[in-house]
């Protein structure tokens, strides 16, 4: 399975522009599971939740979704996406599996990261898992790294590899995806954007140095923090599915739910 | 608080020797709490369950409890170590946190590592938090640290300070042990040994790289692979309490039960 990031600078509220970027970035490879930032083609940084509600879109309707759509077919391979959602009176930070029949699955972001709790909803959807060509795939959003709870439930749930578009500001995340991996014996990729914006006084820079872990904890594929570039790898999304940690050790058989608290 | 790890290498089935090296090393050092490592006097590669009986003591009583109550009272403070434990017809590969005063709080290790489940019965206790000068302490053994739920446990039971006695044989808990102490803003003290042990043509080399860590994820001391040495700090285990990420992010509350699968 021909699977991995599209890293890039996200032009704040120009969907047109990060469009024509995402096309010529990918330009005529192959991939069966692409991975990009989270808010992939409004940018990060809103001024408002007025203009958060603006930028936003509908799930798997509006010109978005024709994007993905679009670029899923061309390339018959599927696209997990950030995007913003408007839902009835509700503002999400979510992201969406896009597949070539043009069939599309939602995560709603779980866990908000600082400010972002002016601009949306917390997500009511929690963690779910979605199968494409014999995979199953898990969607988690930025700041959802932090809580263990995360990338464990996907992996309960079944998940092979776990899809992580990022906004990310901070050092810690790539090496606790490291960890998250070790943990639950899963992939992870994390597509994290660079670039930075600025509201008012202040600036975030974003991180980038994305990444594709395997299920042993090792680094797959990674990128450096400035580059705008297009990462793909092959990778066995059943490997995921041995949880074997030694002859004696099970990942799933060793838990001891009686003694955990939660 | 004057909090450190001991990492030696233990000489196996030897108690005698080993605790002339640990008075040895600590020498008339001052300290609060000291972590030693995993089966602290009788060493690890157990040639069989039998054996493991043989070296095994209960909890509180016997030449063990009475050399590290000594060494408590001596230098009036805590240590936390690890112990072969007979109780009844079981036996738990256990770690105590023995006072000054006398008193000794138990802990059994919760997750057992490869052979350790032909050597020893999984422990019962669960995850337990002690008080001692103000500090929450909470304890877990070596392999427990692959599974977040153990940390994850301790944290919400209102741990400040994770003691983690271990005899690491695999090269990524001390990076693990960083996320957990971000995931949970805790400290956390790995005392790995050093040395090998052999049993019929098996050898286990032990990595050493014993460590203690901050709430931010910071690592505070550390040693290599290979001294045995004492190694002191001070900290404040009230830190550990502050549990705020951002200005609008507080782990505790941003926590979403009603989303995580356990």
């Amino acid at each position: 399975m021909r699977t991995g990031f599209l890293q890039y600078d996200v032009v704040f509220g120009d969907k047109e522009a990060n469009q024509k970027k995402i096309l010529s970035l990918i330009g005529g490879d192959h991939f069966d599971l692409l991975v990009l930032p989270e808010l992939a083609l409004t940018g990060y940084f809103m001024p408002s939740r007025a203009k958060t509600g603006e930028l936003a879109e509908e799930f798997a309707t509006g010109e978005t979704f024709e994007f993905f759509r679009n670029v899923a077919r061309q390339h018959d391979g599927a696209i997990v996406f950030g995007f913003a959602e408007r839902a009835s009176d509700k503002v999400y930070n979510s992201a969406a599996l896009a597949c070539p029949d043009g069939t599309a699955y939602l995560y709603r972001k779980t866990h908000l990261f600082n400010l972002e709790k002016h601009w949306f909803d917390p997500g009511d959807t929690g963690f779910r898992v979605f199968e494409f060509r014999g995979a199953r795939i898990g969607i988690m959003i930025c700041f959802d790294w932090l809580f263990p709870e995360s990338a464990r439930t996907l992996m309960l749930r079944g998940a092979d590899i776990i899809c992580h578009p990022s906004n990310l500001v901070l050092p810690y995340c790539q090496d606790a995806m490291i960890t998250r991996c070790l943990e639950n014996r899963v992939f992870a990729i994390t597509c994290n954007r660079t670039g930075m914006e600025r509201q008012g006084g202040e600036t975030l820079a974003f991180t980038g140095r994305s990444q594709v872990v395997g299920p042993r904890g090792e680094v797959l594929a990674g990128s450096d923090g400035t580059s705008e570039k297009l990462v793909l790898l092959d990778l066995d999304p059943a490997v995921a599915r041995d949880k074997t940690v030694t002859p004696h050790n099970d990942l799933l058989g060793d838990r001891r739910n009686d003694s955990y608290c939660c």
